[in-house]
């Protein structure tokens, strides 16, 4: 019990718990679904200031500053980065019970060495100290994922995306981390969105091939994932509001999707068809190039009009969505079983509502698998939460392991709180760290991921 | 760990959280919502017995006891209420896990100064001694609100009501305590009810105005919202069961009204039209005139139907009422902040599956709050659940605090079990009981309710 | 703390939890719902080996073994009970958190006295030790049932069944355990299923009444429980999918049963109105007759089509079903109630998402009780999460106690596990182990259970 317990954050209570931690907390990272940015990794630029890498595009931190009455202008106005800094130092310094407290003070004790209390009293230390060692140490981001020893980062990217950032990464010897795409299907799929005639077009171009029914889309598509396979992606994923609660057939997807492609209205019955269709369609092709489908269930975007018209999306105006009835989730898993179209798929949810139905489901279909706690549920509690109701309703080795779903490079930090949490969890219910617990946590840690990867 | 061991209900684990309790323990009390009786505390008479203090109105003593199997005639029926009082101390004798359980011997403590535990054998002998003690310290209502150390109560008014309680209490310079009205609208939105036209015919002839169609109906309402603030009032509030799934454009609601107001029926789509009308009214009103805005969603109400009609209602017969679709929810909010119209808001929900959806959705409105544990869901988890959502997911000092929502002067013992609980859950975070710990601590016991009153 | 450290399974975490359980631990048990076989019982034929024992039918297991990915042939395939054992202890060694680690250590501690840990390298010995102990002392049906030290067993039972087992073992002197019927009528429920002309023939045979109109079908049903009431029958039960959204007046359900009888499709809204006719009938009938109506809600059958071919209805493809709104299950209970048709009833629920709105609506009714954690929800933080939920929100004294719901005879160590939560959740919360305390730990470990039995 007392080997960590002078770290920043220490969530290890038992012997157990350190015994086991101490097996993994060296592994290294394989990040298999992030908002990593592949051009930024490529240019490699060192970092201005802690300020900018902390406050620059993390809705998460708008969000908390927001909630405790930070104005606007000290968020995403026109304040400078030293003056956005100190309140947000100001307002984590009272975050109590928030994952943020925990995330920034392992983030300082990682990349920068800092274990100053997060205090206000202690901002313009801190602020110089982290300066000082971006200046000092060149702190970029190649720099940051060798520091949290990552050795596979799997971006998320348009099906139209050039992947031309991955491509120069490949190519460059001096840096041996793999980074691949994943095949992000939304804007396929929000053929409600009044851009997505515009969208088709880009699409049309980016795969060469003229979509104008559904069977030229089909194919659009397939060309663009052979793309994408070409260039290491094995891994797929949408995060959009809806689900599907029907499928329809080919010719009345093509009807639908004919004047979705003009810009015309359909009824939300026949969007449904659509995307049923689409949803069958897709896990397919996932499925004969072996591919991992990732659902990202439960979301409401954008809930805040007037601040979406300043600010755009992604700005920390998310919320967590309505629970999805799960006989919607189970027809399609279903169907796309009795069709052997179902690859081997990841489902994540915001709402927590849904873990009992959903995990319950996941485990009448051999290869689905329940994602780690996502988001808005990604804290400690959270990851409890999500440890317990599996282990009750599932085996503990189906869990496929963490992800930092992240646009920060600071963000590997959660890794080391993942590992802390899942070694604690189960440090709490073994009688002994003998090897098979052990070997639980390294699958939860990296084996369970790596043997994902390796498979396909 | 020592200090408050001894005390009947002690909930604080560690040193961190005895040190935070210290600081808020003496702190005065700020009950921003409940449902005393303004005439009672004007009227101030001493009261009766134990019996008839805790048996006579509060309706969750009553389900307990049902619960645990006693006889109706004991609960609401023709017993003594020395024979209520004897059942009553038997049932909550073994409600092992109850929050009244630790309610009342937190009440025998603080204003009768009774330690015995509550066994069936101790019945006797607390009922003489809470008598004795009601008739040598001449126990009223307003020595009971001395005793709580309370500085301010809003308590709940129909818009008809004349408040000539408040009147008499705010001219009466012997009693200091701030007590004014809440203006509390559910009877001007339940248009379905039989007797609305009834009830409109009263609200005419208390604003003056003949309420003849929409036009007429807003200029009443807000009549009688002036000669509230003009007494004092701050906050509004609605419990009703439903909510708008969407608003009525004006000419619409006029229209629907119009029926309603002829005791016609209208479909429920109509209905649903009118009622987002009137929360956009409302909100409108709220914010010209700075006051809160207190929504108190998902309960069903009166649920057995033979007891409703034996009972009346508040009875012991309401229960949690089903999720409300978090979207539903979001369009009243967003319209009403797109157009300038969303008051400083505080949302209660009776449904913890609420709290995913309901928290992150407030977060993305900078005047929205949640509101603390309400009724079924205030007790010692319910708020351990509360501060715990509501810090994964917001900022802790986003919390307004405390209030009672009781009928009985004996209620004020809950903001000391709430302040054990806050000072409980800070002590299991901090490391060390240092200024800003403090701070947090003050704010949500007292100075955050405090700030909100002096805004307005 | 200390007594039973050693014990495979220990729950207990105070003195006054050790204190308790030693009050209980040697009760007898009273199982009023599970699915154990009267035949099996009857035969009483000894086992084969340990590995039929777990494996043969318990789809629980199956699941989990699916979930650690072993190969269908070790699970329902054709590889020897030794293969599948082998497989089965590999399994559940890492089975952290999931109950059936829990219960299987208790079953080898309490049946064969053995303790050694669940390791796969243990795996040989614990063949070949239990299967002597098979051997040697000659384990059946019945020598497990008093081993277990049961009392009662109440069987689930189809209408249509001839309850010959029942009768043989109620005239079997040498067996003295009561084994008594439950009268499941979901077969009478699942009117749209294609199987439901020829289940009405069998239930016309059945009952000798020739089954036409809904007067005939519920003259046919009557006539069956009162034959179940003669053979002991004291409970019935339904689990089905749905659950009634309106109540049909007589005419109606008339219409709709002969379209039914006929195998003609009936839109849903017709269905719902026959089904909640059904429910008033039936809760009528089992009041006349002091009849337990049990109600078993929100599960999902058989998810999985393919697998559903293959090995048919439970084999570990079943779900938690979604929230079924309150106002439904409240506007049946309340038309019951109104009736004066409402008997002694348990409402169990699959989600537990449910019970909030579920248990604060049994408690605006009398003789309604929730049901203790079942199926996915009946493990360790499960049962807590019960107790938690109901002593907050009702008396802990309303609990009935614990059931297996099981198909096995091994399963009775449920009843332990149970005791030790129950006794370990007081535990956490009394002040001394006094004869309040003890008496409710009693209550809901056996007298409350043989109260019910008892008044009927």
């Amino acid at each position: 019990m007392a080997e960590f317990k002078d770290r920043p954050v220490n969530l290890l209570k038992s012997k157990f718990a350190e015994d086991l931690y101490k097996q993994v907390k060296d592994l290294p990272i394989i990040d298999y679904h992030c908002h990593l940015s592949p051009k930024e990794i490529y240019e490699d630029k060192v970092f201005d200031n802690i300020g900018e890498m902390w406050l620059a595009g993390d809705h998460y931190k708008w969000r908390l500053m927001r909630a405790n009455g930070v104005e606007e202008r000290y968020i995403t106005g026109g304040s400078t980065w030293e003056e956005k800094f100190t309140k947000f130092i100001e307002t984590v310094s009272t975050a109590y019970g928030n994952p943020i407290q925990d995330w920034v003070a392992l983030e300082l004790e990682m990349f920068f060495n800092i274990t100053l209390p997060l205090k206000p009293e202690n901002a313009k230390a801190i602020w110089e100290k982290a300066n000082a060692k971006i200046k000092d140490e060149q702190l970029s981001p190649r720099k940051l994922i060798k520091m949290a020893n990552v050795e596979y980062i799997a971006t998320t990217d348009d099906p139209i995306d050039s992947l031309e950032y991955h491509k120069l990464l490949q190519d460059d010897k001096t840096f041996n981390v793999k980074v691949v795409p994943s095949f992000r299907v939304d804007n396929i799929l929000l053929a409600q969105d009044k851009n997505y005639p515009i969208y088709m077009c880009q699409l049309s171009h980016a795969s060469g091939i003229k979509i104008q029914d559904i069977e030229t889309l089909q194919k659009a598509i397939l060309a663009r994932m052979n793309f994408f396979v070409s260039m290491g992606c094995k891994f797929s994923d949408v995060g959009i509001q809806g689900f599907p609660t029907r499928i329809a057939q080919k010719s009345e997807a093509d009807e639908t999707f004919k004047l979705l492609l003009q810009g015309k209205e359909v009824s939300q019955e026949q969007y449904n068809g659509f995307l049923g269709y689409m949803y069958l369609f897709l896990g397919k092709a996932y499925t004969d190039r072996k591919m991992v489908m990732q659902l990202h269930l439960a979301v409401t975007r954008n809930s805040n009009s007037e601040m979406f018209e300043i600010l755009g999306k992604d700005a920390g105006f998310d919320c967590v969505g309505e629970v999805i009835p799960i006989n919607y989730i189970r027809n399609i898993i279903d169907a796309l079983n009795s069709n052997k179209a179902l690859p081997e798929t990841i489902i994540y949810t915001l709402n927590p509502s849904m873990y009992y139905t959903l995990i319950t489901m996941i485990g009448a279909f051999r290869n689905v698998h329940l994602g780690i706690s996502w988001w808005f549920c990604d804290h400690k509690r959270g990851m409890y939460e999500t440890l317990e109701k599996l282990t009750e309703l599932s085996h503990i080795k189906a869990l496929v392991g963490m992800l930092t779903d992240s646009r920060s490079f600071l963000s590997y930090v959660r890794h080391d709180y993942y590992r802390q949490i899942v070694c604690d969890f189960l440090g709490g219910i073994i009688k002994e760290a003998d090897d098979l617990a052990i070997d639980v946590a390294k699958a939860l840690c990296y084996t369970n991921a790596k043997k994902i990867i390796e498979e396909r």
